[in-house]
Order: structure tokens, then C-alpha cells, then sequence
């Protein structure tokens, strides 16, 4: 069974956008076992696109559509698979009616060309969209099938991971390619690759590192006839990966550092506090993007400013001019100070200096501290990190969260 | 003068990696004046690429592939190449003659293969890569062009920036497509489109809207002898769309709200802090990611539960009983509170229900108030946002961030 996919959007041939979500769906492809032999990329432009999903239609079994789903005149994928087809639209009145409902419970007048989105091809179905106003689309005629998912990113990702993958798997039913991505931190990437080289040389299952922000994954891959059969391929060399690195795996597939910490926690029953200066709030933010977070995540203080380490944190003016506010001292009494403030187990604390620039006290850019309190005391660790503030701020909250990791672990 | 892209790799249909080379080929084509009618993306497959590239060459005047110029049996596209233009291979004898040098000077025996480098169709021409063994390849031939540039980052980058843009200049003789980027907020993209419909029937410059996480961006595009002169036939454009849209248009290209905000309160001399408790951080780091934030920005407190609510921002117990902690009241005093304790010109709160499940109070996933306090008091806007977990943090710290805007700018 053979694919292709279409992209849809003139920002993409104007290179504004780079079209991950078409990796994206050619990885779930192949994880389905599904041969995609072509990608092509076509503008806002009605006759390009028909021509194309003809010829696509012509040569694959498969035809993925990416994009060009909204209400606008610009969004003409769903009249293009119609006329592709040789189908007409016609309106699904349920969609119709939950788009009015939709408008009406945000007091907000509907455009009417909204109601564009509850048009399908005749012999098409549609695929649920919880996350946005344009539904997919699956359409299967003359032993061709044409689905077709919305373009922008928080609707596009769940459909493809979830009704989208189901579906192929359902069509494919043969061989399946699946895998397990490892998540490890505190390690660089060729000193991953330096203790488990002996395992990258098997066929199957294949295993292969690829560096990520301030983390490594190793990517377990098995060929099997079902997930099932994979799975158990897969199971002993992660046991044998686990044996090496040992707690620097934190975590599989889509599991975060700041979920598996949580995780830690709200097994334990403890919780944890931030104090942040330089990360401005992302520890926090991090923290709290993990559903269920409220359970070990008590809050924190983002102190800025040297006033402002005063009035939320009582940290004493004399202290920050001793030894400066990017210091060992400012850290260790930051994450002491949030902890007995809240009453949390653990108090996390980052002070440092995420550029541009060399601060006030002429620290370097890049330069952070890292505190952590417990009721035994607090301690700091010392941080140089690389890249632009984005980076710096990524890479300073990575290294708190495996700090407090690893002394929840200890 | 039209274009089309075709990369080349089975690695691309696989999704291992994203297509980025595409994407800057598109953004030079654009900048040249050429427009990019599609993309194309074929495996490591001979019969295929020669098919595609004689159905580009049929369509387009300029061909430029990506990828498949190395020495190994995968690498097709100057056998391809060849192929669609019913050129020969022959062989360069300078080209052979340093590929021999470069390998003799490390002291490593040259594979045969690496000779397949020296070659290029009859009609051809080679483009010198200082950052690697394969050059690229210029081919003109009955009208039409075909450029082909190597895969690795370190040869495509500086060959595609370099001669190859200078080569498309030349070939385009004069005219470029310059866009400019209008970033709105606090309306859906039906809504602007419903209010600018009528500038978006134009040729030059044209107008399209794209939705973006929680905003819409409006581009307009001119084509023009020169950049200025594209910019002359812009601003116009600009100014129409200003006076329709209001506050609403609040930045250009890359400026993001929060650099926007920032960057009112540092010409005003005005400060901001933020209490968070939904967002937990977000809104805190979406303003410290701008340079030079710490000008406007003194701090806040992350208050995810009572308790937190209570110590750092004296929250009454009674209040948060008697309203619910996600209420206008609560958002009101969060605001006002962290205002005071830190002497901000304004103070900006958020709190609600993210999700994934209706909390304790049996309050709904999505629900949230805004809160901003001033010197003159304190209001809360309610918001009901759509969307997973993260949407929903999102969409409230750009509520926050567009509502302090509106007081900044009334």
C-alpha cells in the first residue's frame, strides 16, 4: 500500500512556514507500515491542487491532505477533493448546527462562510476536530482514500496521532513499524552513543540517538506483525539500555521531564516551590503544562528584580550586594526562602544571566545557578549554559527539574 | 517566471527529517521574484525523480532540486538530471583531478565512486562547493533551467545564499516579491477577513490572512523592481488596514505581543507584575523572553493553590470561599495584590480551569478571568477558551497580554 501526501498553503512555497506537520504524518505513515513514495507542496490555488490530488489519486492508494480546511476563500481543500473525486458537497447538519452553538456561546456573530466547514464530499466522512471549528475529512471511493486534517498545529497534531494513525493502521493491517523513544537527560549525545554503541549495530529491533533541547532520545525500533509483537522485541534492549544509563532515563515516548518529575512527586506525596529570576516564570510554566500538576506544584515567586527578591522572598538587600543576585548564595537563599514560604518538600530556585548582554554586575550570558531546599538544607549548582536566551532559559530549567529528579530518586 | 523545488532523499519521506533546505530555497525564490508554484519531495528512486523532474520542467521555467549530488549508488539527481533533459554524463577532468588531490591530502584511498562528482549532463555547468566533495550543478537547456545544489546543511546553506541566489538575480533580471507581516489580535481570522475582503481582491500587493495560535497574521505581498520600491507600494496597503483594524493590529514580521507590550512600557516608563495561577508561569515567561525585558518587568507570583494564594498575595480565605478561586473577584484581588506588593505601574492576573478535567468548584474546563489593576482600581474580563491544556494557557496569557496593551495604549 503506497501514500502520498499534499501540503496545502501558499506561506509553505513562500518558505514562511517550515512543514513539519508533513514529517510528522510521513512518520506516522511508516509507522503503519505505509510506503509514502511523494510529498508535494501546492499554493492557495484551486485548479493546481485538483490537478494534483488527480494525479495523486492516479499512482497512490493513499492520498494525505495537509491544510486548507478553515472558513476562508483561501481554504480550498475540501472543494478540491470534492472535484477530484467527482463528488459534490453537500452540509452535515449536525456540524452546521454545533458551529452556530459555537459562535452563540462566545456571544460572537458568525461569519457565514463558517459554515463552509460543515460541508464534506459526498463520499466522504468526517473526523471530530475538539480542537478548533474545521473538522477532517475521509473520503473513500473507487478503492482510492483521500483524508484530509486542518493545518493549524493544535488541531493537525491529535488528529494525526489519533483517529488519522488509527485509521491507517485499520486500512494497512498487515507488518507494522513501531517504536519507543527512550528520553534521557544529564547526558550529551556522543557520550549516549559511546555506552550503548554495541546495540546500534542490530537490524532489528534498530536503535538510534537523536539530540533534542537540552536532552537525548534513543529511538527503539521494531518490524513485527502487530504492535503487540513489537513491543516484546522491543522490551529487552530497553531492559539493557535501562542497565546502562540508569536513572539518566527518565522517561518514554511523549513523557516529559517535568511530567515524569510530577509523577515522581505525586507518587510520593511530596511537593515542590520555585523562586525564579532569569526563567521568568518557565520552570513554573513547565511545571504546570502537566495535567494533574496542582497535586505536587504549590506556586512560586518570579523575582526579576532585586526589589522584588525582597518583597515576595524576604531575600536581605545585604546578601544580593555581597555576593550579587546571579550568585551561589542568591540561589541556595531563594529555593530556602519559597520553600518555608509555601511549606513545600522542595524549594527549586534559578538565578542567572539569559543575555543578551553581560548583566549589571558584569556576570556572563549564560551564567546560572541552580538551588535546591530541602528540610536538610540547600544547595546550589553552578551552570554555563550555550545559545540565545531561549536556549539558556530551556536549558536552566532542564538542569532544575533533573536536579530535584535526582534527589527525589536519592 | 515560475519555479519549482524538487528534494530528494527517502530520509524525507520517511519524516526522520524535516525538510528546512525547502523551505530557505522557497523564502530565495520569493525574494528573487520568482514564484514558486510547488514543491515536490522524492525518495532516493531513479524512474520517479526522472518523471518528476520532466513533469516540473513542463510546467515551470526554473527546476531546482535539493539533495542526491553525494557519491554513494543513492545519490541520483545528476543521473536524473541528465536524464530529463536527454543530456549525457561526462566527466570534468579539473573536478576529477581535486576530488584525487582531496583525498591523497588526507591520506585515504578515493572509492571509484567518488569520480561520479566530476560529472555533468552535456548541458551543464558546475558550481563550485568549497564545503564538500559534490558540486552543484547549473543546467540551461531549451529555455528552461535546472539547478541542483548538494543535501548537507554546511554545502546547501552557503551555496543556496550565494551563487545560487546570485545566479536566479540574474536570470530574473530585476523584479522581487517582498511581503510584510500585520499581527493582529483580539479578532478571529472570519472576522478580519469579513472587514478586509476588499483589499484582498487586489493583484499587487496582495493581501491573505493567516490564522496563527490565538492571533491572525495578514500578509501583504508586493512584486516590484526593487525591496523599496515593493515597501512604497506596501505602506498604503498598511495604512487602510490600520484604520479598519485599530489596536488590533499591534506589530509587523516578527514582533511578538509580548515584545509589543514590552516594548510600550519601557517608552511609557511603566511597569508590570503578574499573579498566575492557570497559567502558572506562562505569562511571566512569555514576557521575559524578550531582550531587555527587565526594564518593564518586575516579577510576580505563580499561586496554583489556596494556600499560595493566602502567603505570597494575603488572598483571603473568605474571598476565595465565598467566590471560588476562579471568579472575577479572585482575579481582581490577585491583580490588585501583586500590584501593591510590588509596585508595578500595573498589575495583571489570570486564573481558571485548564484542564483536562472541571475542578474542585466544578468550574469548566477553559473558564478564566483576566484581571488588571491600575492606580484607579481593578476590572477581570471573563475568557472560555477552546482547545487542550496548553491552548488554553496560551490563549490566556494573549487575552492578559492584549488587555494591559488596550490600558497601556487608552
Amino acid at each position: 500500500m503506497t501514500a502520498e501526501i499534499v501540503s496545502v498553503g501558499t506561506e509553505l512555497l513562500l518558505g514562511q512556514i517550515v512543514d513539519t506537520h508533513a514529517a510528522l504524518m510521513a512518520r506516522i505513515l511508516a509507522g503503519c507500515g505505509i510506503g509514502c513514495t511523494r510529498r508535494s507542496t501546492i499554493g492557495d490555488n484551486l485548479d493546481r491542487l485538483v490537478g494534483t490530488l488527480k494525479d495523486s489519486l492516479s499512482r497512490a492508494d493513499v492520498v494525505v491532505t495537509i491544510g486548507g480546511l478553515g472558513p476562508t476563500i483561501d481554504d480550498i481543500t475540501r472543494d478540491a477533493i470534492a472535484i477530484a473525486l467527482g463528488d459534490e458537497l453537500e452540509e452535515v447538519p449536525e456540524v452546521a448546527e454545533k458551529l452556530r452553538q459555537f459562535f452563540a456561546a462566545r456571544n460572537v456573530r458568525m461569519a457565514d462562510s463558517n459554515l463552509r466547514q460543515a460541508k464534506k464530499p459526498t463520499s466522504g466522512r468526517q473526523i471530530d476536530n475538539p480542537n478548533g471549528t474545521a473538522p477532517g475529512l475521509i473520503c473513500e471511493k473507487n478503492g482510492k482514500v483521500v483524508v484530509a486534517l486542518p493545518g493549524p498545529k493544535g488541531e493537525f497534531d491529535p488528529m494525526a496521532t489519533g483517529p488519522v494513525r488509527h485509521f491507517l493502521e485499520q486500512l494497512q493491517g498487515g507488518q507494522v513499524i513501531h517504536s519507543r523513544v527512550l528520553r534521557i537527560v544529564g547526558m550529551g549525545e556522543s557520550s549516549v552513543e559511546e555506552v550503548i554503541r554495541h546495540l546500534m549495530e542490530a537490524e532489528n529491533p534498530t536503535v538510534a540517538p537523536y539530540a533534542q533541547p537540552a536532552e537525548v532520545h534513543l529511538r527503539v525500533t521494531a518490524r513485527a506483525a502487530t504492535r503487540e509483537d513489537a513491543d516484546r522485541m522491543i522490551d529487552p534492549v530497553v531492559e539493557q539500555i535501562r542497565a546502562i544509563l540508569g536513572n539518566h532515563l527518565y522517561g518514554f515516548n511523549d513523557t516529559t521531564l517535568e511530567a515524569a518529575t510530577i509523577d515522581l512527586l505525586v507518587q510520593r506525596g511530596e511537593t515542590v516551590a520555585v523562586a525564579e529570576s532569569m526563567s521568568g516564570g518557565s520552570l513554573g510554566a513547565r511545571l504546570t503544562s502537566v495535567p494533574g500538576s496542582s497535586k505536587a506544584f504549590l506556586g512560586g515567586a518570579i523575582v526579576y528584580t532585586v526589589d522584588t527578591k525582597r518583597a515576595l522572598l524576604g531575600i536581605s538587600d545585604e546578601l544580593l550586594a555581597e555576593h550579587g543576585p546571579v550568585s551561589e548564595e542568591a540561589a541556595t537563599a531563594m529555593a530556602t526562602a519559597i520553600r518555608e514560604k509555601l511549606g513545600a518538600t522542595y524549594g527549586v530556585a534559578i538565578t542567572g544571566n539569559a543575555g543578551p548582554t553581560a548583566d549589571v554586575d558584569g556576570k556572563p550570558v549564560g551564567l546560572a545557578y541552580i538551588g535546591l531546599a530541602t528540610s536538610e538544607g540547600a544547595t546550589a549548582e553552578r551552570g554555563q549554559y550555550r545559545g540565545i536566551r531561549e536556549d539558556i532559559q530551556r536549558r536552566s530549567t532542564q538542569t532544575a527539574l533533573n536536579l530535584l529528579r535526582n534527589k527525589i530518586l536519592s
